[in-house]
């Protein structure tokens, strides 16, 4: 075998990254395109990974005082057509509903029974939501509301990619109406903050969180903040957005109290979100050659056990040790819950369920076999080091030490993240500089190259689309910290107030 | 006062059944009708009680080992077509996408971009799973396929009713594929018993199990069976199905494998669902003319906490023993979960709050004011029994004792419903008995009459036309238990091998 073949991807992701994003999906069996164009199917593997999202996140909703609730999934074409900004970035990626029941005609189904209003499929929530805050709010005792919702939603995709951009796609939207621009702004943050949380602490993303250009904010929003994160191509990833409204969308729907001084006023309201994308981010940020990588704290299977069982003879006390071994895993717990475990009795050689676990990034295999019988021990092997490595542990002694190597991998995966990321973040000051770092040296193979680019900006949308049409790169943040220095713009000759991060993204 | 102005709720049950299940709604602020016609808004109090109903039945869907997955929200209309009765069955109310984007024409938005093939908004997903499972399964190796999704589904509702018959609702549908016909058979059976366990343990509702006569069946289906639901009304309420759907649907989608014998067969497939209609069900079946009764292991909210602070200077000490009191409480378990507790510290009258949460159903009310202090006691008011009723009890003992309250108030729900249902379950042999079992005594005020008959029928579909024309009564279902013997079918004089349970439906 060449050096190559040893990956159990292939392409590489120096060689092909989008192809070996592809793979990657498909050896893990997290996800595959259906026959209807820009959905996907989510598999169970992947849907997992989406449940222990929806189960973290909820929880921190929850303790941030949000309920769920459910709101129509068909929004009516005026309520669309309401706030300006909002409906010209939407409209041109609408599933619009036209029909309600099918009819046969020359022995073909065809829509019938028009609808007088057409309803368009939600992209996103805030005007049927906001029709119904207007129904509820009443006086600034009604205020604040703290919902979050649960959904699938439709933006048509001329150019789909699993996870990354879907034309359905499951995320949660969180909604808030409140009494003043303060509390509101407060919101805002406390909700960019749970994400920034969330991606750091289980997805083991070390992204940067910062206000978005007006070019790149969310359409009737007054700011958007966002979680970038960089994978491995080093390309950005917008993780997750939180919206200021103002009180344009309270405006637009009318959502009207009575304040404490009697008068009448308009809330103010925000909207914030994540989505399978999260899943996508995950895996290209990550994954290797050999397939997916899960953090622990996210992963929904966090030991396999393989039994290794090459004679009849040893069979039934290897299974035995195996299930045994894994209920004592079981009765462990890592960070308040029960340790996930799977034992494979296929009967499969060791080798391909090895492999098996490796492309679907399980983080603790476990092989035990009739020699290991014998000698009381189990060959233990992180995901996080290269397949071959094997520890060789008494079993006696593997449950306790499950959660702490658990915890070791969560933090190797956070910290080659973070040096992933501080390696390809670069502080450029000239044109030139910036030029070349978003050039690729061979023009012909784009492989990975460039990264996050700190760099003034006099504020200006001429400069980004400037810079977007020569470069496809894109200011992704204005980022919180580290990054306010008077200096100057290298696009425009311009003072500037502070760098801002560039980079190409998806 | 009146007598009748006592209860919370007007109009009572007696006078105005549907109404009042409509104030009930309102009064427990469980959802609302949105303006997109049929479309509910599912308020967070009801919300919540579907976030509960998702949590027990999902984890009995993983005990039985189903996984979850996700699939798209359109169907093409291609696919609805593969199977003649499915289609015929879903064609009057699929909601129809036709365009995927808006354009301004003449200062309007008008749909756009108009779709070589319409979509489908899917009513069920038989037809987009079958073609997921048409490509996964090759070999009987990759039977039996075992999954589950939570997701929304659509149907056009000419005559809408909050949660239990909405264009867009709630749900979960299992789909599996077999090797066998026998595996299929034992699959359907075993998740009708998961709902049966399910319904009489967490929601008190003592549901018939049956299978569906053929014109009650689901379009396509060989077998339907179900979980019968009587409500307060003493009608039906079809409360959840598990389909032996033969291979009829595997032709359809080509769910094709090679068996063990080396031919190529088809998989024989089920599928099997509960909706947001059961917690239209619960509210008919367990409320009174005081508000919604939710049965304790389905509650969201075990315990409310009502702060009684009628002066300022003993105000401090009440709201530091209530809260002392909820955390206590919040530190014991009721079947393996904390108990819930809200403390309501609002500036209300404690008549306000308390009518409050007898209205919103929660199982027990703690009132706790100076006196209660002094003397180291509060007031427990249970939801199941008047609202007058008081039991004052050391604060210290209250703990302790909640988990058996609540189960008390559990077992209570299902006892009163178990009786009602059988007071209105009757052994009918004639005709007559029959038209006059479900004929209102008063036809101008046709209050809750009639119930469940259990009536011999020769098997004829012209028989239960004639019955529907005639009452608007249908089969509910031939029940599994206690009904085959031979008679006489009193509608055409003909032989029956069994009775089956007739009545008025949702």
């Amino acid at each position: 075998m060449s050096e190559k073949q040893k990956c159990a991807i292939s392409p590489q992701r120096a060689e092909d990254f989008p192809e070996w994003y592809q793979q990657i999906i498909r050896a893990a069996d997290l996800a595959e395109n259906s026959e209807v164009r820009g959905c996907m199917v989510i598999k169970p593997w992947g849907y997992a990974l989406w449940e222990r999202m929806q189960a973290e996140l909820d929880r921190m909703f929850k303790e941030t005082g949000h309920r769920n609730a459910y709101f129509p999934l068909f929004i009516p074409l005026s309520y669309l057509e309401k706030e300006a900004a909002h409906v010209e970035g939407f409209a041109k990626e609408c599933a619009v509903v036209t029909h309600h029941r099918l009819e046969a005609k020359d022995g073909k189904l065809v829509p019938s029974g028009e609808l007088t209003e057409p309803l368009v499929v939600r992209p996103t929530s805030e005007t049927i939501i906001g029709a119904a805050y207007a129904r509820w709010v009443k006086s600034w005792r009604d205020l604040p509301i703290l919902l979050n919702q649960w959904a699938n939603v439709v933006r048509w995709e001329m150019r789909p990619r699993l996870f990354l951009r879907t034309a359905e796609f499951l995320w949660q939207e969180g909604h808030t109406a409140h009494e003043t621009r303060e509390e509101a702004e407060i919101e805002t943050m406390k909700m960019l903050r749970v994400y920034e949380t969330f991606a750091r602490d289980f997805l083991a993303l070390p992204v940067l969180t910062g206000e978005k250009s007006e070019s790149e904010r969310f359409p009737g929003a007054l700011r958007t903040y966002c979680i970038e994160a960089m994978v491995q191509d080093r390309k950005a990833i917008q993780a997750g957005t939180s919206h200021f409204l103002g009180q344009n969308f309270s405006k637009a729907a009318g959502i009207q109290f009575q304040g404490r001084d009697g008068s009448l006023q308009h809330a103010w309201t925000t909207s914030w979100g994540v989505s399978t994308r999260l899943i996508g981010t995950l895996i290209m940020a990550h994954s290797d050659d050999d397939g997916l990588m899960m953090p622990p704290r996210i992963a929904h299977t966090h030991v396999v056990i393989l039994p290794i069982t090459p004679k009849e003879d040893s069979k039934a006390a290897v299974l035995e040790a195996a299930e045994s071994l894994a209920q004592a895993i079981r009765a462990t717990t890592f960070h308040g819950s029960a340790v996930s475990v799977e034992v494979d009795t296929r009967d499969l050689g060791g080798g391909v369920k090895s492999w098996e676990y490796i492309k679907k990034g399980v983080p603790i295999r476990l092989e035990i076999g009739p020699r290991d019988l014998a000698q009381g021990t189990a060959a233990l092997s992180r995901r996080d080091h290269p397949h071959k490595d094997k520890e060789f542990l008494p079993v006696a002694d593997i449950p306790s030490r499950i959660a702490g190597i658990l915890d070791e991998i969560q933090s190797a995966l956070l910290a080659r993240a973070t040096s992933f990321r501080d390696t390809h973040l670069r502080r450029l000051d000239t044109k030139e500089e910036f030029y070349a770092f978003f050039t690729p040296a061979n023009a012909e193979k784009p492989e990975a190259h460039g990264g996050f680019a700190l760099t003034h900006w006099n504020g200006s949308a001429a400069v980004e689309e400037q810079v977007k049409n020569d470069l496809k790169v894109t200011i992704r943040c204005i980022p919180f910290e580290g990054s306010a220095e008077p200096g100057v713009c290298p696009f425009s000759g311009e003072p500037s107030q502070q760098r801002v991060v560039w980079a190409k993204s998806y």
